[in-house]
């Protein structure tokens, strides 16, 4: 259980912080302004970024084995926390945002060589995005087994009917293919049911109906989160990913990483909102002393780093876990994470805001859209109930005999 | 300590309830399909829902005396809960709505007859509307003796030069006149050197840059927050409200009834969060059940209930207070209820949201939103810590001698 | 809905707050001294302000009707909660302690001509003392129908065989009377299986095995908690209370006037927690200022102040509801303050003690007996979690048709 | 930053897991039936088991160099968790409990040869206990410049004079020796003002008053918490530790270890607390099905598991750096530790109780004295406020320049 950084680690974390500090923070200011009028495109000035990040070999760093970077998990965690800190920009700019990340995995894990060739290599090169279509609107989708919309073969081609809502990635004017979750099956075993299949986002009978927003935010310059609706859609049963009814697992192993990677980057991002709170604390005076100085105000800021230093020791023992027994044998930490991450760093930031006043929850600092995003973590990917259930049937499981149902 | 309800107040929930359920709810849809495309203009529909309003005797509930309903606050109480269960709509519909509502009541009961007849008599009557401006972006404005916009005389006029932010109302088309708190004596004692003066919105070197934004929300339906820049604004001595040097004084009297007029909206909203949770919980399954069954949800939904019950009973008993020992003598419940409302209805629109998955952080349910306001109250009117820490200085009174410098 | 005073409590209030100075105080640090050498013994100095509260005509307050004297729950409200403030001495010293009154409560609804004249006459005197065994060391008696102590009809006797376990009050050696609740038709409906006998404590067969601890306390001074075995243990039938079956129903009945006094006491001990916190505070210097001055210690008072006022008027509003629609109609407030009055009264001593420093966990001041109570609070009449899901079913039922099974 | 065991960790982790299941849980019923008859002496078999350990090689395992075993803290870390899950038998069984190991470490480090010899050497054996009286009644303690026992040098000898109180292993009839913190020069800088000298217990002039409760409990099974009364209490001037003016930095050395050997014995404190909570939650039924399918349940078992994943790792870095850098360059960490373990633990453990009903806060399970000693944690060793308030100040300091005054 060895967290330290090796050489290349440390190597990649230096540049990346180069980047950071040359590239994307002196972006900001103007990335946000052009966010604000581009309604759903993308900010022009990522274009510029992504050319220099890969110029930097900053580049896919996300991605393991040979079609990405190739580090380990915990060699990636530090450089996605890094990434965190600025989490509108440097992720996309690096390649290395969701859900494309996913995407790209599941392409390389599970995708044959024509997917791999023709969605895999544009989307790894950042010329084309995509968008992951899993939850419904009709159901609690929480529950895997609820998803409803039909994949039907019909000869040599898959009919796909319903609606998906929440398709991260789907506002995105570069946005060209959708991984799709259904039923092909409804007869199999629960979770045998769930295929998922690539849609090319023209295909006839695709309505991309409205974006969903997140607290009054559009999430935009990331891609949006789609509400589609699936007539009568037709693709070739090449457009499997994987095998029939393997939906499921593939599902599961794509949320893994995707977690981990969430729970990496909220940790920068509670960095963030840490020095931001300090900074604030210091420039500001009320009632004859600076805020820094208010007891509670410390309280807060003590707090914040006595949770930032537990969530990440546990985010680099999940990451170790996964390289070293697998994802399945790290399920617990991942739920973990998964459960701990989002709320803690969600309190983090809420009192950043606070020690902000009104400006904390205005479109001047990052911290009211940083907190959206903590507290979206809380539902994405399952909502922190699901996990908690989940974990809790594992640890009671050692204590009896026989099992518990 | 009697807070039944009498015969007047029983007659008028009757009337806003059947209000709600004819007008208001069956035009949320509508509402929010207009607030969505109309910028910073307010939707159309409220006109005619004011004009309905009005004409049921659902007006200008929040005015105690005679240029109002005449209402006590505890009269009011149950009337402005019942209004908060839509509270987009139902305030603004009946002329009850923040920030024109604490602007009246500084009109009522400290402008002249002048500025009364030409501006309190058209807010009234709902011809235009208002925005008050008092926080700074540069300063800690929590401690009110940190603002520093400029009030100068000269000759018979004010010449007015600074910044404020978060001017609520200010970014609505029908705002004809500001409320401005600044500094017309930097050299008196600190509670004696802001007054406020009344500036019509169109005067020369009045700018308003842009709207301040809540989380995502512009919340441009009731006038958003204004950045206002005053440029050498000049204005007649005769704008003064009361007397030079009376700033505070008349803040401290406007933010009484404005927190508790918050505080009933709020009990109101997390009424409603409370319904939308149970009937979420109950219309969908997973995992075999029901959510309502889950245990984890009906514990939020019980301790719901019981924070509802105790900020109801605080705010009547607060309410109660300020019409018979007056807002002086209900000071302590005033904070309390700032202190507890915001914070327990923010937990409880919290846990509705989380019942609803994605759907809780979207537009197609009102609780983000909500949540958003709710959030930002634990601000508004000064942050919770400030009233924390007075209330306490308060308590720690009563056990000391000689009392605590 | 009125929660003022009248004329009868505020005489009896003054009285009582004059027994308090006079009597109660004074005799505190005697009476722990006592406590702490007498083992399983009452203090003796408690016979001398039992008289004394007898004289002054502080005697079976909490007794409505004309067994005791006749108060309302209104009324008895603001006494109990001042007895609350000493809950070692000033309940006990006005006859006014569980488990007795409960237990007298039970004998004046529900006992018939001989077990009152027999029973209730000599609790009422203050004569003897009772306990009342419900709970079961090998069930999860928070689910009633667990409960397995026999009672078998033999002839004109009932046989009772099984295990209780903290039988409030077994342990004073003044204890004459067990009020027992046990099966007597294991095949009836869940709620009709129980029935309540009662056992002197010099029947033979019963054994009183041992007191159980809370914490470190015995909790002596006021009974104790035994754990009692029957063994064949032979009462006439006459010694039925109410009527075979109805054990269940009476324990309801006994168990909503003994929440609300327990949580009424909760709010005197709480006060008198904030009142020890502040002078701590206030007399204590650490990094150059009084602790008082702390923002942290600030806060907590604050909060303390916040949640007391919210918690006494919603046990004034659920004693009103008491005694106008009876204990069935006030269900949902019942728990309602039995779910948070232990649980914020445990966090306001908690911070009282943290604010004591070492002293506070020790003997020198009440406080760590207060939090003990407080505590197990959560747990004594059913624990917060059975309270919660009982009230999330109420709630959920205004939702739902039809109704949640 | 590598956390995994190295060989010789896991054989004494195996070999003490060995001693824990054969040794001491089946002692633990018999050691609380000794400690409860026991007044203030250690329960007898407790010796019987030192033998046994010894002879096992489980001795000193907390003393690193040539004094003891020799481990490093991280060695040491995962031993000292599994002897904190039987927390009353363990560490006394293995010479490793507090306040002998933070006192011999004093005497290794500070002591001089004859010191060593009297003192170290008999402890070391376990044939003698000791105490460490710093704290004082009449002031906050937790601003160590208020101490104020005075040490005033007269010829060859250190006239004492004042009372101290909590000075844990006072009441241990094996206690020889008093390590005590007083002031030797009250005209130095804040931390240079006092020193601490050996005091023999049967000094002339030295008073043991009484022994302090901790919530109700005496704690003498592991020596109390003594107030002791120093009256012209006169020793030689040899009996010095370090130099005058030292006490302060001996005491800050003492207190690293201290913490963390704390926080290392609370999370198997909580890893047993699991152990009972799953188990019971296993065995009982409430309301139709076993109380571990009730949701609540469920969420407390999990947070659980989240809570005590994050601080272990946390103790593990903090172990892992106090070797690498030192006990300063660990400051931060060990503050957190000393912040966030017993808080987390309490909460962990106050659920067991809750699922234990009345049983969890009686002397049938650990639970109740558990609580009670993760809650006198959030105290001992300077209370929490006191650590996240020194804390933040260098986390501020970090974005500040000039720095923070």
């Amino acid at each position: 259980m060895d967290f330290g950084f090796d050489a290349r680690t440390e190597e990649l974390r230096q540049r990346l912080l180069a980047f950071m500090d040359e590239c994307v923070y002196p972006a900001e200011e103007a990335f946000e302004a052009q966010a604000a009028e581009s309604g759903w495109t993308v900010p022009p000035l990522l274009e510029g970024l992504k050319a220099e990040a890969r110029e930097r070999g900053l580049w896919n760093l996300f991605l393991p084995g040979e079609h990405g970077a190739g580090l380990t998990n915990l060699q990636y965690a530090p450089l996605a926390e890094i990434m965190g800190r600025s989490p509108r920009i440097a992720p996309a700019a690096t390649n290395c945002a969701a859900p494309d990340t996913g995407n790209m995995e599941v392409l390389a894990q599970f995708g044959d060589e024509r997917q791999r060739k023709e969605w895999l290599e544009p989307l790894l090169r950042g010329e084309i995005r995509s968008a992951f279509a899993m939850t419904e609107p009709a159901v609690a989708s929480s529950d895997a087994s609820n998803i409803s919309l039909s994949i039907t073969r019909d000869g040599g081609e898959y009919v796909i009917n319903g609606r998906k809502w929440f398709a991260s990635g789907a506002m995105n004017p570069d946005c060209r293919i959708l991984i799709v979750m259904g039923k092909t099956d409804p007869e199999a075993s629960s979770h045998r049911q769930q295929s998922m299949v690539l849609v090319p986002t023209d295909t006839p009978g695709v309505h991309v109906r409205r974006g969903m927003h997140v607290f009054g935010y559009t999430d935009a310059d990331h891609g949006g989160h789609g509400e589609i609706d699936f007539t009568d859609v037709r693709v070739p049963v090449a457009n499997l990913i994987g095998e029939e009814g393997g939906g499921f697992a593939i599902a599961q192993a794509r949320l893994g990483p995707g977690r981990i990677h969430h729970c990496m980057r909220l940790i920068g991002m509670a960095e963030r909102a840490v020095e931001l709170m300090c900074a604030r604390a210091l420039a500001r005076t009320a009632f004859g002393k600076p805020i820094a100085q208010q007891g509670v105000v410390q309280d807060w800021i003590a707090e914040s780093r006595v949770k930032i230093e537990q969530l990440r020791l546990l985010v680099l023992k999940t990451a170790w876990l996964m390289d070293t027994v697998g994802n399945r044998g790290a399920h617990t930490e991942i739920q973990a994470i998964k459960i701990a991450t989002p709320r803690e760093v969600e309190w983090i930031v809420d009192k950043a805001i606070q020690v902000h006043g009104a400006g904390g929850v205005s479109q001047d600092f990052p911290l009211a859209g940083l907190w959206a995003a903590a507290r979206s973590l809380r539902l994405a990917d399952g909502p922190d109930e699901v996990h908690k259930r989940s974990l809790a049937y594992r640890e009671l499981k050692k204590h009896v005999t026989p099992p518990l149902s």
